[in-house]
């Protein structure tokens, strides 16, 4: 039995995962380091390997991605058929919730704005008046392990949360409201936030249309943590352009990444970051990630059960 | 009987506050505009009025503050001891706690680093390890209004919350644990964030001293809402350029305004607002203070009881 980890794991995880596979091999490479001959004669490969040829390793059992998102593995052809995919739903709630909250706050406080003054000395006021998460309407695109830890977050800030997920509306912790999808263009002109983390799939691409992005209220600020391709890229940098939404954050664009001369970096009231709000350079995204991978390796082994197995018809994690 | 108004009241609160006052007489003056005539003739004052010759008006039966800090008017002399004086305890919690919140996302975030960036059109990630709100503690110098709504925001994102207050340890919602200001020096080197909300009193003054600044963790972050003078700003600005803490987010500061070569504009991670985490140029705010203000002049006039009456003494608000 021989095991790929190709991304650092704490030292903790990695004394247990040795101690599961007792005489297997365990091979760590990152990166460039990875040949087609490690990616063809694993039988579990922890991380995001490269994708070109493990279709023809029969012998792959198991693939635990260190993301959430899954979608490139989930394609026709990837990956053998027996090959159980398993995601890291779960590891990035927490830390992507942090950015999301963060930018809202970011914005509404002017904080760019500030900062701008204080590197001339400048002890300036903008009494404009503010808004607030406190009382404000989140529309929540994507009810699953990131939208709900936003969800949670919001509620303490006195928002009202709606979500908006594929199908049932059944409740869901944190959320005051649970819609379908159907039902978005009546929610999106109430919104005073829309926050979108849908993963990649066909049915999310351009779900925010030009339409939908236009019909938004002027006030109204939408932020992007899921994929760029959520989001008509170009009307959101004319909306912008044209004062018909107050601001956007994102922390994914459509392309990524966002080449040097793109209108939407200088486009007024965005703010983008560069794809870092689910980075593995946080302990709480690499204590997840490492113990859904030592789970799972048990259970490749026939002991217990998987965690986080992706569905890789839908691309979504399989409900457990 | 005569009132003077001293802010813009929404139309909804001047209503209810006319038909309380029938034939009596509202004044509503600004700034420069308030008169000495005004001040000496007011039987109720709504707003933070100029203080000079407050106290040659025996008639002022109350002034009811718009700010939620009062040390200014308890000092002696400037008001006749028959005058209620009320504070806006309650007004800004609610928006302070948003700015606390942002302040410290902002900083882990590194929002400011990707602004830079940005304005280059640079798609350039920092994979430093990141700090996060989650599992961290949360050391919150101030338990009342302003403290406790933080706090419950800090326990939605993970944190755990210990409050340090003057006097008593009974428990308080949202904080895990409450220690009293004695125990400062044990707990201040424990803190991941130190978040300040206290009133400018004797007491208070460098209660942030040179050493306890140097105590802290050198990955901390400390946050001020309440008043600069709390924090010793030259040993701040030298832990700061020595890299003995992490970084600091102020909204007031010492002195205020901060002067244009002051060198704390330009100390390493310090993020400095112009004292406008609780302005009046919020609804949320707005609307509290008319609350109260209308509660309070009722109470003038003999229906119901006072709110937020303030201590002259201690400079807090008497527990109702």
């Amino acid at each position: 039995m021989k095991v790929l980890l190709t991304y650092d794991m704490e030292p903790k995880y990695l004394a247990q995962l040795k101690e599961i596979l007792k005489d297997g091999e365990l091979v760590l490479k990152k990166g460039k380091e990875i040949t087609d001959e490690d990616v063809l004669t694993a039988n579990v490969i922890l991380g995001n390997p490269p994708k070109g040829r493990l279709h023809e390793n029969a012998d792959l059992g198991l693939v635990a991605l260190n993301s959430a998102g899954s979608t490139d593995y989930c394609e026709k052809g990837v990956l053998p058929d027996s090959t159980v995919l398993t995601n890291a739903t779960g590891a990035y709630g927490i830390i992507i919730s942090e950015w999301m909250s963060g930018m809202i706050l970011n914005i509404m406080n002017r904080f760019p704005e500030y900062r701008e003054n204080q590197k001339e000395g400048l002890w300036k006021r903008n009494m404009a008046e503010r808004q607030h998460i406190y009382g404000a309407k989140v529309l929540i695109l994507g009810t699953g392990n990131i939208g709900s830890e936003f969800a949670k977050r919001m509620k303490a800030f006195g928002a009202v949360t709606i979500g908006v997920r594929r199908s049932s509306t059944k409740s869901v912790e944190f959320f005051d409201e649970i819609h379908l999808n159907s039902e978005l263009d009546e929610l999106i002109p109430e919104a005073d936030i829309i926050a979108m983390c849908l993963p990649g799939t066909d049915k999310t691409a351009h779900i925010m249309s030009r339409e939908r992005i236009f019909s938004m209220k002027k006030t109204a600020i939408i932020i992007n943590v899921g994929r760029g391709t959520a989001i008509d890229t170009d009307a959101l940098n004319d909306a912008l352009r044209e004062g018909a939404i107050a601001a956007c954050g994102l922390d994914v664009t459509d392309p990524e990444p966002l080449p040097q001369d793109h209108p939407l970096w200088k486009a007024p009231n965005a703010y983008i970051t560069p794809h870092i709000s689910g980075g593995m350079n946080s302990p709480v995204s690499r204590g997840v990630i490492a113990e859904v991978a030592v789970n799972n390796v048990k259970a490749y082994l026939g002991q217990g059960e998987y965690r986080n197995v992706v569905d890789r018809e839908t691309g979504y994690k399989i409900s457990e």
